[in-house]
């Protein structure tokens, strides 16, 4: 599975594991499994924060919630179980549906978000701190309806429970084509080891499992960047098994949630993971896309002299512009005092640039996957000491120099890992897009409108999400004249901009 | 000619007029008029400035000056008669081309540019200044290449040029039908008046001279946002005559200079022509796309308080999330102390609020037409006094109020019309473009790839203009490896992005 | 005592209460009171990497240590407890002095540095959350050295324990005139109580403790600007009784920890507190001095709209340059979402303001004591209900509206009690001025340098540590020639402004 | 006169010359010598603009005009003959003053502004573009009131006129003593030779005129930083012949005009003089006092990378805060795209600096006098070409490479040079408290107040002066309550700091 490469790191596993973790149940029957039931009312109320911040969300409930769109429906989700990701769960529960619920992240669970949830609404299985294997039976969990099958519809987010379905459907024609079963000693992949295991062992109870997902899949909506390109190269090759909806290209997903999340997320994991200074240091941020922009804009507000690493020159340019030097890694990476990573794409920084790097240099990654950092060369390098100064937060000395540096989260996702990952304001943008797809996905589950490929959500629907979040800033738009509206023949009530409009 | 209307303004022109200007000659016989020719040397002097500057249309003249690609076009040009623009003539020349050009706004032209081209290079009709006729006859001169024809490519800014051939042809379409000639007086709009005029004098020397250039041309690139919009139109009403390649949504050309190119060149108009000071006051900026959010940017950055006015949910809550207030006109016209339409759309601020703006306060526009401000209900407000502080800077006085306002370049361009327009090195940008997509329309010539339908350029084009940006800046990009190549399915060469990709 | 009646609060106090503190031991014998030992290695980690981003501090020991000049000095500290204050109170130790420390906030302790400090370095009584009665009992034990007396030094923030000597004396003075002990019950302060309670249990065992104190006492040094506001009203009142060396008018503290201090640990604070999203949200900021200016560069920095409230017409229109719009509370108080106080003065935003707040405002305070916001009149509000999301993030519910604001810290500063305060590296500026002033008292103990009065550090001094903090960073300064400084006649070696230059 | 080199420079200037220039006079017969009465209405225009952006001046005029305080009084002005010290000047006359006024550099002067001056209110001798010796003649013209003598007050910026009196009265003190004749041929120095010439033909016709002038004047009050240097140095020597009011050291002066006023001025001059887009370039800003912090900041906004070059630790660790490089010139001389110097010191960018740089690198000074640019080094160099690309703009080409610099206004102030100078809005502020001084020495000129020393005025003065300028931008300033300015020790009608506040 090379599209699954990126997600691997058997580094805090074992070789070989077993799959003892007991399902819990509410006192209502429902299925969960999270750290700490007692933090429900503390996530709770967190809770009913965010909904004041998520105005997106609670539209869609006093919209959609009255007529139960839902009802019938099972969404599984495989997202960040936080405080914000509740508000989505609740609002797809308040329109009728049924919930059940992993986190898509090994650190990023909120343990009292997870708690409020199981306890109240849908059926959790996130905890902060999962090894792999733990991270993968939640992900089956979710995806496991019991007898009856899989969900009608999944919220996924860098694609984890679409591989596992993808996966397993394929291990399950190679058994029926050829009586092979997954072999997780085929693959060096540490975690594709435990992907195959959990197959191979639902192969043992039900060889039809995961086509029996499939065929009641309606479809999925994805989430990040990571995940999408994975889903376009499925539809490319045809493999892709059930209709996509790419919510990550909503403007207001992609423009809103990768950019102003990160430029406020990144300097919250800083200051709460390491509490440095960033004015006066020198900040390397790789990649310059929306996550890369907006980590550059915080570094450098705070006082941060920022340097970019691009392979893009049109990317580069915009960086450029404002004010912000274009140098490769190698050139800066003995001077400069904080590192992060923003591409998607893998190897960035390996552990040779990592011993090169200043006493206490901050190592850290924000894009989804945990490849970009070369955890498993820092791991394995001869003689290296990681001391952990506090859980997410750990100091790696190389033997040669006595120096060391910090890295954050394992080179994970550090937004999430040390602090809360987004704020409430920007992921109801995101997530109302979230509710609009899989209700768009629901409503035509029977009229063929949607094929087996990735699909965007229209330009209307893009700024209905924005026009929700205006009011609860104050903001007042303007409104077209007829003649206006002519002359520059758009609608009063838009779409405003062409398909390709860039914002 | 309802796609017209928006340029159309006869304020400051009589009713009736004669086309009595006289071309001139080069001591090698080459056509021109200008202002003043013995400013060519100052002229020269700042193009060798700008060619420093303007890296992109350098390496043009390195790369493809050899071999001539140009040899036997005619170029005309219509777009804005700057010391840039003449960079940009200078390298189609380089490349084998024979180039006539005009301004396409009457307040555009750097004289002392186009006298060192008229001298120099290219034959030139503008000058600063022109009345609506003189700039419609430089236009009609600009493409007229004599009994040979009209240009084989057209390089076109706001689609004056295109709108005069597709008006040309239509009516001698109808004069071979009904013998019918173009009527002045069947059109209220007093500039549309003069495209008349001329058309129907040019019917009377030869009834095909418009059919003529349609058969010649191979195509037109189109520079800006407004005359993309108008080929659009046309290419959906099937009116379209010939291939229009759209060079403004080039990345490298939208997210550039109309973003860092106003941001430059708004501050610089608005000290040029008032200096003023920006910092503490408030500042209008009517719409928020690439323009709106450069001169918002200039003018916060020069301590500014900003508010923005916007249609367009989405540019809203961009706006709110860079600490911008939304609201509408009506809300602030009182307050504040600068207003600036960007938006592209007609009637944006009119006579009556003008009326109640606080005494002195600025009003101007970047947009490329001069009908965002409402000029004509201006100057035919009862009792209202123009007092002329310097050429393009009016002391507009109420006499209720007894109070002015200061509207910039008579309601046109006030970048072009206060300063001089965008710096070199965005421009290099934009016309790189130009350049590249005059090769490609001449290159292709004969091969049909091309039907009259609008096109933009392929992504490793526009990538390759910025990759001839960055050296100069002293950028340098970080190489793909083979492995992370694969690993994200994208060439090491590129392009990077997909074709949506909105940076 | 009006000048301390700021600090006082009783809210979460009981009328009576009694000193039940047992003070604990290391194996060594050195006394101390944290919240749990066991933090200590926790701490130490965490003092190491400080220690990295304190190169002021480090530089001290590295000039001094050698010649031990603190030998035999007994200095006590009333300052936050932190992991940089662990830095400096070792950086004390490693000059030769013995240290008494407590916590000068009730919030503000750290508790792994508190443990740290306890098991390693010196007596420690600080622990996060403090009642009152407590705070005073630490603040008392921290001056207590024993039989032997009081301390030579003091490191003041705030001026509590400077404070407690003056009134201790004033009670002893009195005592000895009339035999009058002090009253508890004289004052309605209820902080005030328990500062007489414990003077008055003070003298039934010493009648001389407090004046031995002063007898003893080679001077202060006081560490912000509330504290040095209390030292000149008693230096013009002449009460003063000992010679106190003010570190926050060095420009390399008020300048840095005051202004880039903030401007990184209010969103910190906002964060941790209550993970809103700061972009797009109405932040007003009352006070526009240091502390304001780095609250509102960062929130404006964050993408909020910042509207400053001031009384001084000088700073307002500072703002105003910086295109923040200065307005009154009451203009804003229903509009906003973020309230922060950083005056230095009292009842700045009264109950009767955040009746009127939309739902979920935030409010909160950065200045250095807790009656900027009246939260006597909120706890006392009839009918108000408090719900705690978590420790220092309350919800404050208005029973009238049912609507409710969030409050940080309980009013106090909330940079400490929500997030750690200032980072390493500007506190190692503050430190190293303290760290110089104790030093120059110390030396200068039998000269008769310094009276009883307020002094500041000598300018080449502060150029001394900004210069220690220079290398870390990788600036390189540049060198006034011979002939140059003869022209502006300031010394190579500087300094090189004059005394009241401003920064 | 050690302290006068600074502002020498004879390069334009032939080594002998003569006065044989000649007083004009008004219809009313009051002198003047400016380039082109004709431009007086065009200079009146522009005064009435710039009286709505300076509310500090018609403030005074409103308070103070009805009782003329000035009545009687004959005030000299050097300073920048702009539009806004038009303001001042007939602010000055508004209150009763008499007035004659020359420029304080030669490329300063605003010709329209000077026109109308000299045509309505006041004795002007200015024009932009002056030689040194022009200049030293406009200077001595406007200090020589006729037989009467001199001034009663001098309104002086950089202390030219202060230094002319000063030197006369040297020189006639020595020809008393020994008859001997100052001799412009005792000194290298080009611009002093002037100096000398001036006060030798001076003492043939009056050997008393410059102590009578020192009898006659109650004071000065000087503008620039440069200037208080020199006042200080006087006042130290023991050589002050009058009293002096410090106009730069008061807030509303050095941390608004020096700081915001550049800030606006430095892009206004490099975009006026170059046209160059600033984001992108590498600028290199020399000194970090008021001066360069506006132009450092300014070019940071406008999308530059910064670099600053300091001597001062304190000034170099402010500028790191904010994200800005600290190197030194040699560092960056080869990588740089845009100098500017802002120091008041002298040989900042020598001609072995401009040789090493860029092709087409900028150099500019925003620093008082032309010394900072090693422009005789320039003009000296062997081979060196200048090409005049406009006035104020040259490109000097170095043999050895063929690459030329950019220099701009001749190594003078380029933001009086090249563009308009500093706005209204903000020399209103500086100009109110040069009105403020006026008025303060005059009203004191028999009270013996002022001694021959240098004064700054008192807080409460420079409040008023910040407070006169909030209307104007819409500002509400909150009022203390009486128990506020209790507790914080402060009148509620302020001041509101203490003296050694920083802002």
């Amino acid at each position: 599975s090379p599209h699954h490469s990126p997600s691997t790191s058997a580094r805090s596993n074992p070789p070989t594991f077993s799959m003892a973790l007991s399902v819990e149940k509410t006192a209502s029957g429902r299925e969960y499994k999270v750290k700490d039931l007692s933090q429900a009312d503390f996530g709770r109320l967190e809770l009913e924060l965010a909904e004041v911040e998520m105005p997106g969300l609670m539209a869609c409930r006093a919209e959609f919630g009255p007529s139960q769109p839902f009802k019938g429906a099972r969404i599984s989700g495989s997202l960040h179980m936080t405080i914000q990701t509740a508000v989505l769960i609740e609002t797809l529960t308040a329109l009728g549906a049924e919930v059940r619920w992993c986190s898509c992240n090994i650190f990023s669970t909120q343990d009292h978000a997870a708690a409020a949830i199981a306890r109240d609404s849908a059926a959790v299985f996130a905890w902060k701190g999962e090894t792999l294997e733990e991270y993968w039976w939640c992900t089956e969990r979710c995806l496991d309806w019991g007898a009856g099958g899989g969900p009608d519809l999944i919220v996924d987010d860098g694609g984890d429970a679409t591989l596992l379905i993808h996966e397993g459907v394929k291990a399950e024609e190679e058994f029926e084509r050829s009586g092979k079963v997954p072999d997780p000693a085929s693959t060096d992949n540490p975690e594709f080891k435990i992907v195959l295991t959990i197959i191979r062992d639902g192969l043992k109870t039900d060889a039809r499992k995961y086509r029996k997902m499939k065929e009641r899949l309606v479809g999925v909506s994805e989430e990040t960047t990571t995940g999408v390109k994975r889903l376009y190269q499925m539809q490319e090759s045809g493999t892709l098994l059930f209709p996509a909806i790419n919510v990550n290209d909503s403007v207001t997903k992609s423009k809103f949630d990768n950019l102003y999340g990160c430029r406020h997320s990144l300097p919250d994991g800083l200051m709460r993971a390491t509490d440095v200074m960033i004015a006066g240091k020198v900040a390397v941020v790789c990649g310059y896309g929306d996550v890369g922009k907006g980590c550059a804009a915080a570094l450098k507000q705070a006082g941060a002299r920022v340097i970019v690493t691009e392979i893009d020159p049109i990317c580069a340019l915009q960086a450029l512009m404002e004010g912000i030097q274009i140098l490769t890694l190698e050139d800066v990476v003995s001077d400069a005092d904080i590192f992060v990573t923003t591409t998607g794409n893998k190897d960035i920084i390996m552990v040779d640039h990592m011993r090169k790097m200043k006493n206490n240099a901050i190592v850290c990654n924000i894009g989804h996957f945990d490849n970009e950092i070369d955890m498993n060369g820092l791991e394995t390098y001869p003689g290296v000491k990681r001391i952990t100064i506090k859980p997410q937060t750990d100091r790696w000395v190389f033997p040669e120099t006595n120096t060391g540096i910090i890295v954050l989260a394992e080179g994970r996702l550090m937004n999430l890992g040390c602090a809360t990952g987004h704020p409430s304001f920007v992921m109801s943008c995101s997530f109302t897009n979230q509710v609009i797809a899989q209700l768009e996905l629901w409503k035509e589950k029977a009229t063929g409108k949607y094929e087996k490929k990735v699909y965007v959500l229209p330009k209307h629907l893009d700024e209905k999400v924005a026009a929700l979040h205006l009011g609860k800033l104050g903001a007042r738009l303007t409104k077209l004249t007829k003649a206006q509206s002519e002359y520059i023949s758009i609608p009063v009530e838009g779409p405003y901009k062409p398909a390709a409009y860039r914002y």
